[in-house]
């Protein structure tokens, strides 16, 4: 059994490369090959939980568990909130293949190339500004992802409520990338080409007027019920609403409002792995406003744990999985 | 980040102590303190599957996942059919205490204790002659956990399809109690005070005419949909039906015939736990013939695994958690 620790873990990513991983599982999503259980769930006091992620890419040799617990608590203890590991075990014999005590950096890390592949695969191929909201976790991994998959011809700016806060992103960052901090939301969003929310607002902090013609939004806040960035009328001046997997985001992510007050309708809202399976299913042209909600699969997690997988055994030398 | 191997946990249980951990997570789950989410499950071909149990007894600092593996076709490549690992998280933050890679030999452990203390709880107090049938893993922990709890004056049979894999049982463990192959499985029912079924089998094969008044049966076998060691007539037959968890074995334990059939409702049967916490609940004398069905409870996980930490904490000079 393999036991590998976060640092290691890091060293063995290649965002490219997981990237391709990740597009072949939401393709294999689209396809109907991925075996996803219901998610587990166990909740603890003072709003404490654990989230057990699962599920297998048919013919993969692997499958993979999740353990993502979240201790809102552990803030005042200077402790980080969220937390957990990866289990590889063999989908072949149910021996445990490894151990990834990765602490949720895995997690933050698929979600960053989610976000990325989004804004790649529905963006304007002319995009050149981005605009991150947020300062958390997310705002350092988005701009990660999206520097190392869509070019260093962009140029981010990050507004978060926190200006100290966003100016920390700024400064860890700046060697990847060229990033700003942004004065005043409004204008860093009618600038932009691309706007990246990664907040944990649960008020629309994206007022439709702020959004020009042509416009990609990737969503990545709003993953549970109660929680929303943009202005419900953006949602519905979309020209396109794409998600990770709409049934999941219809129900507790960004579309969640739109689609309770019937304004949109799943029919509406097409899954990225099936715009990676027909790209003619994008963005129709400059113009056009479009949006991509995630709230994240456990297809996501098998494939960057595979890719973590075949790193370490290709630098042992060893035959991949 | 704890991480023990087979060898290691297995030398650190204590066998009266992992007992009284079990019969105080009984308790707590009839008193209603026990958290246990639906069991995860996924499946892969030829009948291979996996099983996440998980919950938290109200109060522990610690939670736990258990990770269950059966693969079938193993059998033939000479691998163990069942594996797995038992994960210890801290109810407080988050943060994983330690990773028991136990293969399911804590599983195998606990099953074989929750056997011992339902003999102990329900069976005569002089009762001396136990027949276990079955030579599978359950058959080896059944005699380890009875001889542990209920002492040294008792001697086993041990009947099975096989007389060799009986003789093996008997070769094996020889020197922790007395215990001797029985050639005739209705004449070792009829004799003993005590039947422990630990079999796969789909079809009763213990006839409710082999059994004495006073007699009590430890089935432990019937764990799913499909699975039967006793005579329906048997379950009608007797004066006290017990169950670690009377819903799950009216479900797919040992039961279900009979409940499904309308023989015997919910309310004939008493949780173990009740009876620990009410012994007058217990056998109403020495002529009644008693049976307790057992289907494994998440909280019989948390126990041992507690009980596996405890002591390597005490080994390790560490406050226990």
């Amino acid at each position: 059994m393999l036991i590998l620790t976060r640092p290691k873990i890091e060293a063995l990513i290649d965002y490219r490369l997981a990237a391709e991983a990740i597009e072949d599982a939401y393709r294999a999503v689209s396809r109907g090959d991925v075996n996803l259980p219901p998610v587990g769930h166990i909740t603890f006091p003072a709003g404490a939980d654990c989230h057990i992620k699962y599920g297998h890419i048919a013919g993969d040799p692997i499958f993979v568990i999740k353990v993502a617990t979240g201790f809102p608590g552990n803030a005042v203890r200077g402790l980080p909130t969220g937390n957990g590991m990866t289990l590889v075990l063999s989908a072949e014999t149910g021996a445990v293949r490894a151990v990834l005590h990765d602490e949720m950096m895995l997690t933050d890390i698929r979600t960053g190339l989610g976000g990325a592949i989004a804004t790649r695969l529905f963006a304007r191929k002319d995009s050149r500004c981005i605009t991150i909201i947020g300062s958390g976790v997310q705002a350092y991994r988005q701009i990660e992802a999206h520097a190392a998959l869509l070019g260093n011809h962009l140029s981010f700016r990050i507004w978060a409520r926190s200006p100290e806060r966003a100016q920390r992103v700024v400064d860890q960052l700046a060697g990847i990338a060229d990033i700003t901090v942004a004065d005043d939301l409004e204008q860093a969003c009618r600038k932009a080409d691309v706007i990246v929310t990664a907040t944990g607002s649960t008020a629309p902090i994206i007022d439709h007027a702020w959004v020009r013609r042509g416009t990609h939004i990737t969503a990545i806040g709003a993953d549970a019920p109660g929680k929303q960035e943009l202005d419900t009328a953006l949602i519905c001046a979309a020209d396109h609403l794409y998600a990770d997997l709409a049934a999941q985001c219809l129900d507790h992510g960004e579309l969640a409002t739109a689609a309770r007050l019937g304004l949109i309708q799943p029919t509406d809202v097409i899954d990225l792995g099936d715009v990676l399976l027909d790209p003619s299913r994008g963005r129709s042209g400059d113009d056009a406003i479009t949006i991509a909600d995630l709230t994240g699969l456990a297809a996501q997690d098998i494939a960057i744990a595979k890719i973590v997988l075949n790193a370490h055994d290709d630098r042992e030398g060893k035959k991949r999985v």
